[in-house]
């Protein structure tokens, strides 16, 4: 099967793990549980914010996969990889002021911006706290390196705004630091207990799926609109973000179409016009193609990764997931 | 001798473990080092910003304290949590939007809010490998445990403005949170390898010494000036928090006075003439006393626990630092 032919359902990826799934709304919950009654009130909160669980699909399939029994150990692994990444999306919110979030209002917006910090940093505290009580180093070591590495996407990201001259090296970098590490991490510590080169080709497919994811999510934001994304669609330009799409574009432009896009980098509120034509520039330029074409190669090296392994469904409902990360509508 | 006799200079408490602090400095470089510029130029600023190492005082001495014998390991402790308390004023200060720290421009000052966000987690993140670095699980237990407390403190300390009814349990359970866990995990760390009496004792000097800190800290703000503090006096009060000196005024007040006290809780930005009127009420009211107070006891009860050791030049340099935490002018 090659990545682009199927459209697959998340809920068909993870049918082989279901079973631990279901447990992991609830061990996210004790894991973050708090006495205080304003960290219990943002809690609930988060909980309701309830996302597609895409992370901790990929340790349950990566432990599978490598000849994982499940079990207790692996259900709180997958409810650490969730906490980490809803960590770094509150703190992400808070340094973007974004207002809203899987179609929910943010933390900053409910609460304030001086919650949302202090609560990234709780969650992120706890995720360690339960790391430690699986009486492990070797989970800690992948994930204190992985959220290591993501802080330093997060400041590649705040260089990536207002620049023009923002290449694809530094987009790569800043996609492997900020998503893919997440991603790589999950699929590594799920397969925490097999032998190096499984362990080592989960990580690498995480790494090659988290590319492909954010170039998936950077087009979706010049193709999607509101109602589907929970979150305006164009944003990205509206920030003066640079992503794959308008990076790849740049170079190809003519001078009053280049002249177009530098205006609206250097305007603060652009109009919806303004960046709709920007949209159009760019998809007429070819940027939309090759940022499409750079995801699907990400895809096929994931895919490779894969052939490592031994058949099992796990196998197949990973490779189904690249299928899903890079034709996903939202 | 009474922690309320000598004044002890910092360097007097140091000089048993000189050698190994000397060493802090460059490990704390080493541990948070950088390859990407703007992150770089953020740790320049931070090593700038040089604290007087208070903490990684108490973790040398500690662990000399219980017949430690210093050496690489310690040192790489000592730094790891004057990292933890870096990382916390860095969030802390981004949450207050305060401009100065340690007489010199916050990292939000000088940089901006999301660049203060993210070197917060990157910092502590880099914490969090170091001390797996260490490959032993002990130091994580701990100060995983400390530091989320620490968020629980600062999220106490969002409900402690604008409100007269923030009660004495209520500061009591915010510094124990805030403060005195970092100081009793910096105790605790250091002695890790001894006899559990000793290790317990000493997070018990150093969460008694945390409180006595902070008290001492929060009367500062009352007593003293700009000049020595690098931030303005008063400033508590300006921003609506209420700490100890308050708090134990509050009740003693006659109602027009509490009214004024009242008013100035409701002044966005109340005058120096209204905030030093304040200062006048809660001094009259004996506020201030009754903190000193306060922290002598808390002296009382952390030498104490001193007593449990054996005698020591490193355990008269721990009871110096008593002295020297209740006593200091900045």
């Amino acid at each position: 099967m090659s990545p682009q032919v199927a459209r697959v359902a998340l809920r068909d990826i993870q049918q082989p793990i279901q079973a631990e799934l279901e447990e992991v709304g609830a061990e996210l919950r004790r894991i973050i549980a708090a006495d205080f009654p304003l960290i219990a009130e943002v809690n609930d909160h988060l909980l309701r914010m309830k996302g597609k669980l895409f992370r901790p699909t990929l340790v349950l399939l990566s432990h599978q996969a490598v000849g994982g029994r499940g079990g207790a150990r692996a259900v709180t692994l997958a409810a650490v990889i969730e906490l980490i990444h809803l960590a770094t999306l509150v703190h992400d919110d808070s340094v973007d002021h974004s207002a809203l979030r899987r179609g929910m209002p943010t933390i900053n917006a409910v609460f304030s911006h001086q919650t949302a910090v202090i609560m990234g940093d709780y969650l992120y505290s706890r995720a360690i706290i339960e790391l430690v009580r699986l009486n492990e180093l070797d989970p800690l070591r992948v994930l204190a390196r992985v959220t290591n590495e993501m802080t330093v996407g997060e400041m590649r990201q705040l260089t990536a705004h207002d620049r023009l001259t923002f290449r694809e090296a530094d987009y790569d970098a800043l996609v492997r630091a900020k998503t893919a590490s997440l991603l790589s991490g999950a699929c590594e510590v799920g397969a925490l207990g097999a032998a190096p080169e499984y362990r080592q080709a989960l990580a690498r497919f995480g790494q090659y799926l988290g590319v492909a994811f954010q170039i998936t999510d950077d087009l979706l934001d010049y193709t999607q609109t509101e109602a589907v994304m929970g979150k305006p669609s164009g944003l990205d330009l509206r920030e003066h973000k640079m992503t794959l799409p308008l990076i790849a574009a740049v170079d190809r432009l003519d001078p009053a179409a280049r002249r177009r896009v530098a205006d609206l980098m250097e305007t603060p509120q652009p109009s919806e016009a303004d960046v709709a034509e920007v949209v159009r520039l760019v998809d007429a330029a070819g940027g939309l193609d090759y940022a499409r074409t750079r995801a699907l190669e990400m895809a096929q090296l994931a895919e490779a990764e894969l052939g490592r392994l031994p058949p099992s469904r796990a196998r197949d409902a990973l490779r189904d997931s690249i299928s899903y990360a890079v034709e996903r509508h939202s």
